[in-house]
């Protein structure tokens, strides 16, 4: 199989677009990710799109072939691809599928979620299929339920604290502070998170993800052609997905996320690298505790360890690994289907060294980490610079 | 590039499946192929599956992870694509990449929907996703109404009739009739067509494929070690996928469905014959008037011709191609995701001369075509006997 490369990236703002719907976003994205390519879209053969709940959330599904109208590619195909919010991921993983077998050479790859358009009691439904309906949501689980759980078990098994969680939160803030397209750019404090209002016991809104709009695009090229459209390609050197059982209460643990753990066994393998080789990392923090439970699972901090380090900032500037440069789900943003793709961008723009004020100095290796609903699917990448 | 064979199949009774649920249903076809193909769910490594609308129809998003859990392979990857009502042969095409990469050697693809647990009026408004919300839905039309449009354009640049249509689903009925895996196993007549209840002009009832519960599965393997799992494996010779404007006004031609004649050429190039070659196909008739216009895109006659053609019995047993054995989605139903599968299932047991009754003789070469929406997305597929 080829060895692939990102030769492009765009996203748009993330927060509230009023003025624009969900084909205005991802165009808006898809044309910066082909115009950072330098290619024109007649080089394009194929993409891949991730997308969770368009559906329910915009009344609208068959979004490949929507975007390959509005991005004016017709009659190239797009695909949609969905594994709730990891749905971003996987649509980078078909598109990295498509150039390495040798089917395709230049390929888009996006994520998109319009979810302002519904209010939040809507919004909290169409998420709820990412769980298991039958026997989770519709007896009355709510997502922020189900982490909550997570998050007392890790609080008994291991001694988490409230504060340990919410300074994954005011971390996350900090970082995105410095990212013009977060959703929240200003920094918070242990205060705040701590007396925020109660959503599920223990996680307070501060330590949950917020409802957004946005849209993040890649291009993909065979990387030994990559550098004839850019000096920095960015390799994809590795994709590692695995699943678990939909419902939490059919698992062994609850205090961990067994598919991270075999997602990035597997990534590890493939891109001949350890944990300890990552210098910078976006993972999943739907909420303050899935960031703890990430940082154990892939590998950073032994099991149990991961709120203690967040506490004592080895994820941040000058610790042992920078994990939610871009401001993670919690202060960027978390448009479902776009998160794993925004995550991807940001690595990319990490290891060509051009993050700005939040750039990680020499970073080498870059990691993005997604998850789809409580840990059934996840999904995860290693970045190489070129 | 690896060759691709189906190596099992398995469908379940498409109908009204008022004591079974989606994952049941998912299941019991899941099982079935893999039985067929005489494996364990231990030689799968990846999956694919194909469902429109599964977050309107049953509020279930994530079902590539849900289907891993209830078929027993976690950890194993499964993954859902959508396009409309081409999602089924989407999963399949993503399902042969992964083999013909060397990503994955045994891979399992299915396609279901559950559409009955809602009213029609809930399952014409999930079904709207197919087409343009925004241009078309929310104005009014329904996917009859489109189709309709398409229709009145085809009689009137063709002189194609009502009795020409009827005749289609006159057809798929009888070929259903031999079927026991399709929902409607009678004949029908021209006078029961002529006079059913309108529709949108010209189309009537028993113009309309009808509403459908069902799920189908296949396992794949490189061609090269296919023949250790069977005596008769089925090769996917070619892929062809193409898109088309998302919605009917920006189209250059109503009375054609573009994609379908892009992804004909593809696959037909790719597969080194001519529509000539093929024995047996299976194309999407949502509607009487999509099998004549796909018979015509895909070349099996002159354009304007399709109509005569199926009158005169050209397409069926003695014509000059057999077409929708199966009862095709008139007769056999129409589970939207389900559906592209189904038509791989069916070519496959042609291919294999174990098609019972409605077995087309000497069966070497056969064809799969799939719609999504109105056709802005087409997706063919070419079978060759192993």
């Amino acid at each position: 199989m080829r060895r692939v490369a990102i030769i492009g990236a765009g996203i748009t703002k993330f927060g509230e677009h009023w003025e624009k719907g969900f084909r205005e976003l991802v165009v808006e994205a898809g044309i910066k990710a082909v115009e950072d390519a330098k290619i024109s879209g007649e080089n394009i053969t194929a993409g891949y799109v991730g997308t969770m709940a368009s559906g329910k959330l915009i009344g609208q599904e068959h979004v490949g072939a929507l975007i390959a109208d509005y991005m004016g590619l017709n009659p190239i195909p797009i695909t949609r691809v969905e594994g709730a919010c990891a749905s971003g991921s996987l649509a980078l993983r078909q598109g990295v599928m498509a150039v390495a077998s040798g089917m395709h050479d230049i390929v888009v790859v996006g994520g998109v979620e319009k979810m302002t358009d519904l209010g939040t009691g809507g919004v909290s439904d169409a998420l709820g299929g990412a769980g298991d309906q039958e026997w989770e949501l519709f007896l009355g689980a709510t997502f922020p339920g189900l982490y909550a759980l997570m998050a007392k078990r890790h609080m008994h098994e291991f001694g988490t604290t409230e504060e340990m969680m919410a300074s994954v939160a005011v971390k996350n803030h900090k970082h995105g502070s410095k990212n013009p397209y977060a959703q929240f750019q200003k920094e918070i404090t242990m205060d705040n998170v701590l007396n925020s209002k109660m959503v599920a016991d223990p996680l307070k809104v501060f330590d949950c993800s917020p409802i957004t709009d946005g849209a993040a695009a890649l291009v993909l090229a065979p990387l030994e052609i990559a550098e004839s459209y850019t000096k920095k390609p960015v390799e994809i050197a590795a994709s590692g997905q695995a699943s678990d059982t939909i419902a939490l209460d059919n698992r062994e643990k609850l205090s961990e996320i067994s598919a991270t753990k075999i997602a990035a066994e597997k990534a590890y393998a493939r891109a001949g690298i350890t944990a300890k080789d990552i210098d910078v990392a976006e993972v999943h923090d739907c909420f303050t505790i899935a960031e703890i439970m990430a940082i154990e699972d892939l590998g950073f901090f032994k099991k149990g360890e991961g709120g203690k380090a967040s506490l004592e900032g080895k994820t941040t500037f000058g610790g042992d690994v920078v994990v939610n440069t871009s401001g993670g789900l919690k202060s960027c943003g978390h448009p479902v289907g776009a998160t794993g793709i925004k995550q991807a961008v940001e690595i990319t723009w990490q290891l060509r060294g051009n993050a700005g004020e939040r750039q990680v100095k020499d970073a080498e290796i870059g990691l993005s980490h997604n998850v789809g609903g409580s840990g059934a699917t996840a999904v995860v990448h290693v970045y190489k610079k070129g």
